[in-house]
């Protein structure tokens, strides 16, 4: 590992928890170059939906590549765009009666949620944003400023600007009416706290440690946004693409926000893409006003319409489902019976296991180090890295999906021992 | 077209300028749907340095996937990152005595960017950065606030704080000494400026323009942050990987940059990456300090891997060197010699066409199209897109570039006829 | 009044509430240009506790006058101000154990205001400052964006950072425990709401509403701010210098705060004059770090330390508590018993009568209209202005203060026979 | 001393440079508690160009004062500010042909300067002001960002938003062009620096070390603001109130600011007050927008008027003009004459004797110490404090200027021989 300790910035962080070299993967199985196997609970932080490597994908790309198909085009017309517009459109737009137009930012999360705050801003003429106490939205400074995140902020002194954090319905925060509170302070003159051009939200706060927004808190959130001119920003980065079930994570609610961002799992193969939607009446762009080298990831597009023509001939909603009964009933039944201080939450294929009450951070962090040993990757998210987030390829095949579980529970065991 | 102009935001722009649908491409070459030829004279604006689908690059992307290497691993160790951390420690730090820890940032230019004006402002605990007239960096909010564009920041309302731009040696600036004026503001207690943790500058401003920095200015301005103590950060996104002959910009004046940031054709295939380097004193980052879903674009460093072996068999600094000489000759004798208010600027293989004064914004626009329509790819750049910009592959044969500046030679006799 | 609306900015605000020429004034009473005499319920807005024109302190201010003491002496040392100190530190900091030392800030509350931002940025090298909603602490920019009225902001786009509004126990936020909540903003890493320098809050919203902190609550405040490591700021402007009883307001609570504002009623004549009480080891000012042309306005410490002479031969605390209970008895007798939803609050001798409930602003106003046609100054606060302020000096006799009041029951009654 | 020294706050300044208790003042002396006099060339930093206690004015304010008129009124309607406004109506604005309305603000200068940058903001929905290098405009927040000194915003971090410093024509700067450096910046769409709502200047850099503008720089400059839709404040704090001769310093030049700042000597004995004059169309406050306690300081209202009628009633601005000639010939061939590295700069009654490059902050100081020594008050400005400033009240008699110019002479001579 010499290569990478010797060479690398000190920024590097997951390398720290798996201290491997990495080296094959296919579907929910991983592979170092000594030939250990792992299961992955962790699928690329949600980018892995489809597993690794996903055959129909691969061979789609493959073949891209072998006809010399553009692999660069900025945001030049190219037959791979068409393509995917083509499907996004009739498979998920279309099919959910939405209608957003659609911007290729540059192809990761948080250049989408940046082009989404600086829309939003442009359109109200407002530099104000609402985001919410334990929101993750990304790491460039636009984004950094909505995320709650306070440890990860030392490089941005007096940069941070016109942004409002809100309680989330979430520990003493939940023993009030957040919605109420939000609403009393744009009703309240002398709040002090200005209206905002958006709110920015997700319906399940993944980094912040697997907290699932309540359907209703969340209609009663669009309704608050309708009646103040408030324009509504789902980021469903981590949580979209099927992940809690639905491919968009607020169908639960039957609400549409008035814009939508994905990334992560969006082009089925773990590269780099993301979309910004939008209502078409709020796409006021000019031309080129936000652009990027990389916003046509062209091998991303290939793999973006394989992945949707694969959701089109799979059961995966209905996969979803099923292994989200097994899931709950399995982390209900043989994980939060160790201990009333254990709480599970979660929804769909993102659960959390918070610890926060039962030994907290170390202990957290020794059972996702257990479980690496005993071949399972997981990671921890939350406040203080407290809550152990079990988040599987949505395609795991039944059997490994408890072949994983049974690693976590067995590193509990081991755990407590100690 | 219709898909695209039914599903995509308004904010596209390349795809205006280049009205057709392309599908292959191949070295210098593109080829449209209809079957129809390009050269490219535009190079996915410098991320193509190496040509489309280079043939070494794509076998070994190809291999790799279909071997099931990781095609998503995030910042964790893998085969594929270890090699290319090999290759450009031997071949480009080690091998110029450079020394600097890697960063891999999110896969675009502009996270590079808001890395390292982080990491300045934690280091010197100071959230000033002064940036240049001219300068483009990128479009997420650090990146735009250092950004000197004044046209695409609608969306940013009282966002952009702490940057200061000083004049960079162009036009009335040019007529003053700059680097005495920066020495003098930052010497003077009552100039208001404070002294910012860091400057960022370009060795050659292509978006500006393609304004070349002279070597002494270069040098003066390395002296002036050692005796204020200022960092010093080259984004070398657009004319690094060798567009100016060597491999970094800035070796032409024999200076060390404190941060410097590549992205575009690192990858040598097109595909999403970037690196920031820093000197080992300043890596000061906490684990995960900064991160992000694609920074480890496993396919893009099988492409920069492949694309350093490529260049250590190649002689394509020579390469460059030979046909800087032919641009430069040619756009001299060819095109400023139609009038003395045509202004050529350019090295290695970026040049730039001003033709601010010999029929400005809408002159330029109609020597594109005319390419355009005569087979070439080729884009403007500057204030108000007055300047014709000359970047093909640096892999580009003689006949081929000879016979993309004949077109626009011919395009600029056809509009002056009309 | 020609004159006035032919030169004088539209800015103006209270003589269009009380359009008429103010000639002479004496004690509780103002007489206008054609001998009309009025009763004052509105004192200044706070700055003229001791009455207009007190004949001990006026003598004072004659004789300092005529015998050519200084009248202006920027900070430099004069008999006027040594025997001000003198005087402050034996009856007020002495005489109550507190140990402060005082800074003479430009002559208004508001600078005073600004000069205590700017300390506690200093010392805790920190931006942040928490304020209330509800707060008011005045016009210029630092004050500005701590006072939480959104109507007056057209002015500082964009220019108002680094300050929180916090809940203030009043409406729908009295419903939960607004100190857990600031406890948990602070204890979450999560919460994305920074530590701040300061805490900067009023004992009595005066401009808010006349809203009165319970006592608990500002001392379960300074427990959090201590815990927490934050400075806490009292702003004593309106209803410091005896206004609730004490010569502070916040002595009922028996806490001591890190510093203290004072304006208004310091001087005792209704000249301009402001202070800012430190704490010692916070007193970490370079000489001139922050200074003014009138911060030494002698004839404002002539009048200062007339009036605490004054106090030292007076029963003043005894006098209000006196009146408070007169005033409680009355408004609660008198003016609550109209209706269920008009609400009294209040302590010493600022009292509010809230009709937001009960007609709302056009009803508060229309009854103030009919005070001043009766012989009655009183004035309007709070959210829209619905809430009519009681705050006569604190002089005034009880036969006057009776007067008053019957103007104002007989306001009620006349305003709602209409 | 003991009091000042035991409770002041360590910010106390020019305590520190005259260490004496100053008891008694009439005209241009004043004397210490001993009995000791001095010749005050320091004139309260210009609030006092009519002398300490001027006769006239006083006995204005006593007799005011004696017949109980209104002290504190806020900014309602009273006599004594009714006949400020005709009076300054008549002999100012109508007897210049200025068209401007007035607005009565916090009666200090930088509460005058923070309502200015307000309503600039509002009128042009833009945040952006240009201040320049060397400008000082007052101490709470806006006032201080705008101010160019780094020395004094330790409390300020990251608060300071949206201002750009200008080069002023001095020093280096002084070997441009300043004016086609703004215009350039302005009209470059690629200069990274927004169009501002206004321009900010003084006429004279008093606090900057007294640099006198140009009057040609000062015609383009407004020539500037009129092409771009900018507008120009003057901040005329320092060097109005006739203390470069006209009442007004920037009527030497022919031009109108859109927005006038007066403070300091418009009272006429020293008391708090500031004024800021708005042109008609620019008045666009709504009432109360901006307020304050004090902006109704009655007795600076009597103070003023009485001013005003004593300028009628002499030859002021002719004297002016004799006492100038008299200080420049006296400066340039007693005092330049010592060394070329001596440089004296001024106008009417300002002038800066430049030590910088002979003996710099410290043989500044020892002159003024020396000065002090032997009956003479006078202070230090400029960068570093190396400009030894003259500031004599306008109405000095000659024979006093005289006296007191050869004490400076005196000074020098002994700090050479030490």
């Amino acid at each position: 590992m010499n290569i990478f300790e010797k060479c690398e910035s000190n920024v590097r962080s997951y390398c720290r928890n798996f201290p491997t070299i990495f080296h094959r993967a296919k579907g929910s199985i991983v592979y170092d170059e000594s030939g250990q196997e792992y299961i992955d609970f962790f699928a690329g932080a949600g980018a892995l939906n489809y597993g690794h490597n996903h055959d129909y994908i691969k061979n789609q790309i493959i073949s891209y590549l072998n006809a010399d198909g553009i692999s660069h085009g900025l945001d030049m017309y190219t037959s791979a765009k068409e393509k995917f517009l083509a499907k996004f459109n009739e498979t998920v737009l279309t099919a959910k009666q939405l209608d957003y137009r659609i911007q290729f930012c540059g192809p990761t999360g948080t250049n989408a949620v940046e082009a989404a705050l600086k829309l939003a801003r442009k359109v109200k003429k407002n530099p104000g944003i609402f985001s919410f106490m334990g929101a993750y939205h990304g790491m460039t400074l636009g984004s950094l400023a909505i995320t709650a995140n306070k440890g990860i902020k030392a490089g941005t002194i007096g940069t941070l600007n016109n942004v409002t954090f809100m309680p989330y319905p979430y520990g003493f925060m939940e023993s009030f009416d957040t919605i109420k509170y939000i609403d009393s302070v744009l009703n309240d003159v002398n709040s002090g706290i200005e209206k905002p051009a958006a709110i920015i939200f997700e319906t399940v706060q993944a980094e912040g440690g697997v907290i699932v927004a309540p359907i209703e808190w969340m209609q009663r959130l669009r309704k608050l946004c309708d009646e103040h001119d408030i324009l509504l920003i789902c980021d469903d980065i981590q949580v979209g693409c099927g992940r809690t079930g639905a491919f968009f994570s607020f169908e639960r609610a039957g609400i549409v926000p008035d814009m939508v961002i994905l990334s992560k799992s969006i082009s089925g193969y773990g590269l780099p893409m993301s979309l910004l939607l939008i209502k078409p009446e709020l796409d006021i762009w000019e031309p080129g006003e936000h652009n990027g080298t990389f916003r046509g990831n062209q091998l991303a597009f290939i793999g973006a319409t394989a992945a949707l023509e694969y959701r089109e001939s799979s059961s995966l909603e209905l996969d979803v489902k099923e292994k989200e009964l097994f899931l709950k009933e399995f982390l209900n039944q043989e994980i939060a019976a160790i201990s009333e201080n254990i709480i599970i939450r979660g929804i769909g294929m993102i659960w959390g296991i918070d610890v926060q009450n039962f030994g907290g951070k170390n202990f957290a962090k020794s059972i996702t180090s257990r479980c690496f040993e005993l071949g399972l990757i997981v990671e921890t998210a939350g406040r203080n890295d407290t809550v152990i987030k079990i988040l599987p390829p949505l395609v795991i095949d039944m059997f490994t999906l408890q072949k994983g579980c049974l690693i976590l529970k067995q590193a509990f065991k081991d755990c407590l021992q100690n």
